[in-house]
């Protein structure tokens, strides 16, 4: 089947406290996304890359690509208002059967073995979405009180999703609503059971400045 | 109100693949406990600190001690068969109206303004326990599917867990229960509502190797 990766990448640097796009600073100097493209690259060089950027940071990741000397084959897409506006528009012409993995610009230490079983699993069942165990006791807020509840029923949730198209633009063409936080729970709420299949560790999210000193630390051990 | 810390320390080396207990593992070149003492010792030198041990690292401690020049005042006493009841055992004799702050041992990168945040909450309600949002999507499962759940609504749970010493002890003269995973859990099921309080992101548990290498990068960019 068709393997595509859309890439995500629409953060600004707010929450880094920097003028930076998270996804363009530096880790082991290189650019957080090009570190993510190249894990893909690595495990199937013959999938479809995009990269979903704002249409604001296209010129600079060009630059960036130069200076870099970044020769990886993608494609530049423009995004949207929000993440699902993003996804939305850009899976809208791909073809019915294929495999898109959904994946975060700024989770550049995706395991090629996470996205090989997510790969995997999605071919067989339709999708499939990587994650992890709870590590910590884990609460339920209520009004103004908490309980524990039991972190072994719970995962915490990854990408990349993987998804067969013609699903995914089912899915997507639903209204958008604040609570989609990822592509997963679009498709659920169309009525298809979601597939989890094992994350790693190291796939963190890199959202605040911790987050890229953490990243380092980890790739440097990779 | 008189302020005792107890450091809980039970591990082994078990889940990071190793002779030496996580710890007694070198970050920065001094054990992970000594760090985690440090930050306590740093935050108030007059508390009471005791740290519990299994028997058989008693000996190893003290040598460590003094490889490493460690002398920060404190008390080991001997751990029992579970967390649960090595809180137990040590916790029966300190005075009534204390505030007893339970830390794990291998989470060195608690800050003051947690602990600090922890100890005010405590004495104004009897108990605090910091907690952080939860960064990625959240699903439960049930059976073989899951379903998305609101994340907002929880909070991952750290330590220290702080309580006034005779709600503990009656905490603890419960029997024991393996769904009892930290202290809260224990007191909350007397009954008594527990405050959560604001933690720090850095404040993670050494459990696994790679979690050694994050709070190696996380404590040089302290």
């Amino acid at each position: 089947m068709n393997k595509i990766v859309l890439i995500v990448a629409g953060g600004s640097g707010t929450r880094m406290n920097s003028e930076t796009p998270k996804q363009f600073m530096l880790l082991q100097n290189r650019p957080v996304l090009m570190h993510t493209l190249s894990v893909f690259y690595h495990y199937n060089r013959d999938m479809e890359f995009i990269l979903a950027l704002p249409e604001s940071q296209a010129e600079k990741w060009n630059e960036l690509c130069k200076t870099h000397d970044f020769g990886l084959r993608h494609q530049v897409v423009s995004g949207g208002e929000t993440r699902f506006h993003t996804v939305k528009k850009n899976i809208a012409g791909l073809p019915n059967n294929s495999l898109v993995a959904i994946h975060d610009g700024v989770r550049p230490l995706v395991s090629l073995d996470t996205i090989d079983r997510c790969f995997r699993v999605a071919a067989e069942f339709g999708n499939a979405v990587p994650c992890i165990e709870i590590p910590e006791t884990l609460r339920r807020l209520s009004g103004k009180r908490s309980r524990q509840v039991n972190r072994t029923k719970y995962r915490l949730i990854q990408t990349p999703q993987i998804f067969l198209a013609d699903i995914l633009k089912e899915a997507y063409n639903q209204d958008y609503r604040s609570d989609f936080t990822d592509d997963a729970g679009v498709v659920e709420n169309l009525g298809h059971a979601i597939h989890l299949v094992q994350g790693n560790g190291e796939n963190i999210k890199i959202t605040y400045p911790q987050d890229l000193v953490v990243a380092g630390a980890l790739l440097k051990n990779y």
